[in-house]
């Protein structure tokens, strides 16, 4: 006998530096009313936006909600959801999940955008039914979100899974945060970029000759589409730049998988979708270079909630 | 008004490769009666001289007792407390809780050395009170005990924590267990070794010389004992060595940190003792090469157990 239990349902917000979306979401993952907003400028006319969104959606859904899940590229004070720092937003310190309740009479949970995510893939995606996990988010820096024992992990300071910030080479290049040889300075969107431009400076000028010139046509900027493109194309100097990524992934990935020791890997972002072998390199890499024990049921998968995974997942936290 | 609840015991064992050490401990870890005995040869012989030894503790104590831990540097399989592998018994597949339980009738609790000694610092040492703790032994090799919302974790598989065996240095030299540039292969006990003697086959006769005449004294055998003293009495290629083992293990720790974001890191183990600089060095250089967010409050202090830890670690397990 199928059992049905009656639906209950959250609205998630995706606020991201240029675009809100937003949507009403039932406990199966399925978004039934949705909305983008551009972002407008000031933390001020943003929370209005949200709160203006929001109560349209709910007028539509015409239904109760259990509340309001929101995911940002932040970091955020975990106990009182303040906005700590909001890089993409120029957001300090803004007690964003206080306002919202005041003005929503709603509960209010707030996330940062890779763990939110997390959340996403974990109920509704490539993790469903797992109790140990790590997404791992490749786009312009390299997030993640950690699963153990059926809990998403925050840590002591709510900066549990910064895995980008693992260095693959210590005595590597400085990256942004100051640390050296880091995973996402090698591998990571700006890392492509940074790595290539690097490259280009001392390679003879045959070897460099060819990504200048669709620079050239690119503004001069050599990003890490641009690197990826290249690739695809044949690109030598391209080419030696995706494949120190990808071993600079692989050894990165091997660490994740002997510290954390998942049941599953889960890889997603941008950087993943432009270069989808990504998943089999790692897989195999991982298999080659961490320890059996860890790997001997480990899997690694592609993320399948891509596009909506933010709304998703912030209204999964309601659910959860 | 202090109260007093009354206490209870446990026995605790720490079965190494060539001594068992054991003791009935009480639940604020003071142990009460001691025994220490020499390993014999032979999984039967070990598991008899095992099953003799608690039932002697247990009729000099006279008290009734929650169980019986054991930690033994193996890999265990968890639910059975079966011991899979135990490289320096030379044990594999020993049923070693289910054998112990039918002969003692006592509930016998059975993990990884490490992850007890953990058990042991945490609930009576150098991560007393706290929820959120790694515990880092820089022996041989590197392992960890990762302590997280009160729970000390497993894993998927039961491997969870392998930080040796985190690289940091993707190009770098193959580890034993075949990944390149793990921390352990620059940190710990083997890496020293293994390190020193790559340098002297790549230095200059004037600078390798002492170090080798250092080493005929002790049937040319380069160890990491030898290497931390050639340091101490200020030889040239043992700093190198251990200049790059201090950079390996800051910047592994920077990324432990960043990942785990724990609020204590507890350095232990034969190399911290022979180089107690590092707990100061890795304090220092956490803070310069991790994440802000992550080390904001953190504290790096060394492990308190160190002897007794692995007795009262595994009686801990029975308290917990």
């Amino acid at each position: 006998m199928v059992t049905y239990s009656p639906l209950r349902y959250a609205v998630g917000v995706d606020l991201g530096g240029t675009k809100i979306e937003m949507g009403v979401v039932d406990n199966r993952g399925t978004i039934h009313h949705r909305l983008r907003l551009q972002v407008e400028k000031g933390a001020e006319n943003v929370q209005r936006q949200l709160v203006e969104g929001i109560t349209q959606l709910l007028q539509q859904a015409n239904t109760p909600v259990l509340g309001v899940g929101i995911g940002v590229a932040a970091q955020i004070e975990r106990t009182t959801g303040t906005v700590i720092f909001a890089p993409n937003l120029n957001w300090h310190q803004v007690p964003l999940k206080s306002y919202l309740e005041r003005m929503l009479k709603l509960p209010v949970h707030i996330d940062n955008d890779v763990r939110v995510i997390t959340y996403g893939e974990w109920l509704y995606g490539a993790g469903k039914g797992c109790q140990h996990l790590v997404c791992l988010f490749i786009g312009t820096g390299i997030g993640s979100g950690v699963v153990i024992n059926g809990e998403l992990i925050s840590g002591f300071s709510n900066t549990f899974g910064e895995v980008g910030h693992l260095s693959v080479d210590f005595k590597g290049p400085r990256c942004t945060c100051g640390n050296l040889g880091c995973m996402e300075a090698f591998a990571g969107g700006w890392g492509l970029a940074a790595r290539a431009k690097e490259l280009i400076s001392q390679s003879p000028k045959e070897l460099a000759q060819p990504l200048l010139a669709l620079a050239e046509e690119n503004g001069h900027i050599i990003s890490a589409k641009l690197v990826v493109d290249a690739y695809h194309r044949g690109d030598k100097l391209a080419g030696q730049v995706i494949a120190q990524a990808k071993q600079a992934l692989v050894i990165g990935c091997a660490g994740i998988v002997n510290v954390l020791n998942p049941q599953r890997l889960i890889l997603g972002g941008g950087v993943v979708d432009g270069l989808p072998e990504l998943v089999a390199d790692v897989d195999q890499g991982v298999r080659q270079y961490a320890l059996k024990a860890a790997t001997n049921k480990l899997e690694v998968v592609v993320a399948s909630l891509t596009k909506e995974a933010g709304v998703v997942g912030s209204a999964a936290m309601l659910f959860h």
